[in-house]
């Protein structure tokens, strides 16, 4: 699979925690012999559910945690309360080198508001963000969107780092060569969007144009244009970004929901849907969400990746997969020499 | 269908103009006896088309226009330089008083600026909105979301007029009562979310609690809610609403081209497809954004109705009847009578 690696799980975290993390990391280790795990959590619990999972035997490591951040839990409360928890651990252990990548599916606001303070900012980054893998028709069958909701608000210069980041994460996990970057706007036209939206285009214009710049610019892409896969990387705000997934999520639901309501309305649609079974589960296996699980935190000088909380077994595992492969790749690192290149001119550093 | 009216039309606006607005007026023709039309643009290719269109004789006005606005045109441009062009000539109707609303399919940014110029902002609003209705699975089968895009931004106050003009606009079209205004955030608790968010939040739930406020209050609401149809108000910035209301058309068809897919994988699915026929066309039918078509621009001194641009004959009828609806209601007459209300306290107006 790759060379070993040890990962920090925040074993409480999530609606399902820790049962559906356990069978998560296991589903994992099946298939990567290479990888160990720091579990951080409560002792008691976490080995009553290991003794299930003969796979993991001698690859984790339990870190006893006295508490559990609360989905509900305000961020500022979580860092100021919450060092005995084993979200704050399990963030350590990245800081402190013990694991290469930490993964929780916790309270999303409390682990970006903790891993700032814990794994602080990488050089040269005002806001982190977090970065999401987005179904499309296009070659990779993957784009990525980026802030999906660290911070509400989103500078031109923050954008422009948006870029460097996301084209990185880009370049690992989608294999785009010179990833095509564009920015989230309501037209395509240069004169629509807001102020912020335009300068970030202007910038990310001028940096396309040097020639050792490792991605390409496209310009603006309105949000239907997303799934059709002609941008590997989108950059917007974070309230914009987290916006924009839940719409098509629960638009996804919807149309499912309906699609289920109108296989069970008649007899002849009732014959269809037997025929259908097939089809419809290679549609849902596409459009899974459980299988591109994991928002994978940018800008920090620490590799964090965040599962949906209410993931399963199946979507931890996506997840703990993707801190592996992100974590292998250094994708830290390569972004940090990405930012400190002097071509990278952004508004705030000028040149 | 209800008292006489006349409509002014933009007869050029559109993908697929003067032929799909002339066989959409003639669509809905059919049905409202009681609607005459002012056609706005080129005289002989309107008549060329009318002349095929029977149930339209002795009903139309024409009245020519040299110029259409194109669909790319900049609004700047178009607010100099249109005058002669049968988008402005169709707001001119109205303003007039010749005509009590008026319908176009062209180009947005343009209208909403000559809107501006020619029927002029409402008292008390300094930002229009544009509302459109979304699919939900709620009790009144859509929620009205708006602004979709007529300003990138909004700040508290304009927030809190949207919520009073979309309730009237949900109590002439969705038949809410007392309808349930939400702000679109990222996070239900109340310590999520951008400051114009939060006090527009804080705002109206002071207006709420007066007893005869005509809107109840849920707080704030996420993307993925919206077609629960826990709101029937859902009120947020043009920049963010654009997004959404783009994010969901662009799922909708991603899930619905690989559902032809599915079906188009294998003699079994073939099969399925043919007795899921009927099914499928009534899930289409129940999400057709065609029987939904139409943005309304509240927050004007008059009623102007957006049609999608590549509406059809069917998509511009229904913007034809939503303009009729809400034009026998006398929606900017209602609006203006709840926005002079002395109760209705915004951050701005004070008390």
């Amino acid at each position: 699979m790759g060379h070993a690696i040890t990962l920090s799980i925040d074993a409480m975290g999530g609606d399902n925690a820790p049962d559906s993390v356990i069978d998560g990391i296991a589903k994992r280790a099946k298939r990567d012999p290479d990888i160990r795990f720091l579990l951080h959590g409560d002792t008691a619990a976490i080995e009553k559910r290991l003794a299930k999972r003969k796979i993991l035997e001698g690859r984790v490591d339990i870190r006893h945690a006295d508490d559990v951040i609360e989905m509900d839990a305000k961020p500022s409360v979580a860092v100021r309360r919450g060092r005995n928890s084993s979200l704050w651990h399990a963030l350590e252990s990245v800081r402190d080198g013990e694991a290469s990548a930490m993964v929780s599916a916790g309270n999303t606001g409390a682990m970006m508001a903790m891993a700032l303070f814990c794994l602080r900012r990488a050089n040269g980054i005002d806001r982190p963000a977090i970065a999401a893998l987005w179904p499309t028709n296009g070659a990779h069958d993957h784009c990525i969107v980026l802030d999906m909701g660290a911070d509400v608000r989103a500078d031109a210069a923050d954008l422009a780092k948006y870029a460097v980041m996301g084209s990185e994460y880009a370049r690992i996990a989608l294999g785009a060569d010179k990833p095509r970057v564009a920015v989230l706007n309501v037209g395509t036209e240069e004169n629509k969007g807001r102020p912020e939206v335009k300068e970030a285009a202007e910038s990310l214009r001028d940096m396309a144009e040097r020639p050792d710049c490792a991605f390409q610019f496209t310009g603006f892409i309105e949000a239907n244009a997303i799934p059709t896969g002609q941008a590997d990387v989108i950059v917007t705000d974070g309230f914009t970004g987290n916006v924009a997934l839940k719409a098509a999520e629960g638009t996804a639901r919807f149309v499912g929901d309906h699609l289920r309501g109108a296989f069970e309305h008649h007899w002849s649609s009732r014959i269809a849907a037997l025929f259908a079974v097939a089809s419809l589960r290679r549609l849902k296996r596409r459009i899974d969400p459980r299988r591109v699980n994991g928002g994978v935190f940018l800008g920090l000088d620490g590799l964090a990746v965040k599962s949906h909380g209410s993931a399963d077994a199946t979507g931890f595992s996506a997840a703990v997969e993707l801190a592996a492969t992100m974590s292998r790749a250094d994708v830290i690192k390569r972004i940090a020499a990405q930012l400190d290149m002097p071509h990278r001119t952004t508004p705030e550093s000028g040149e």
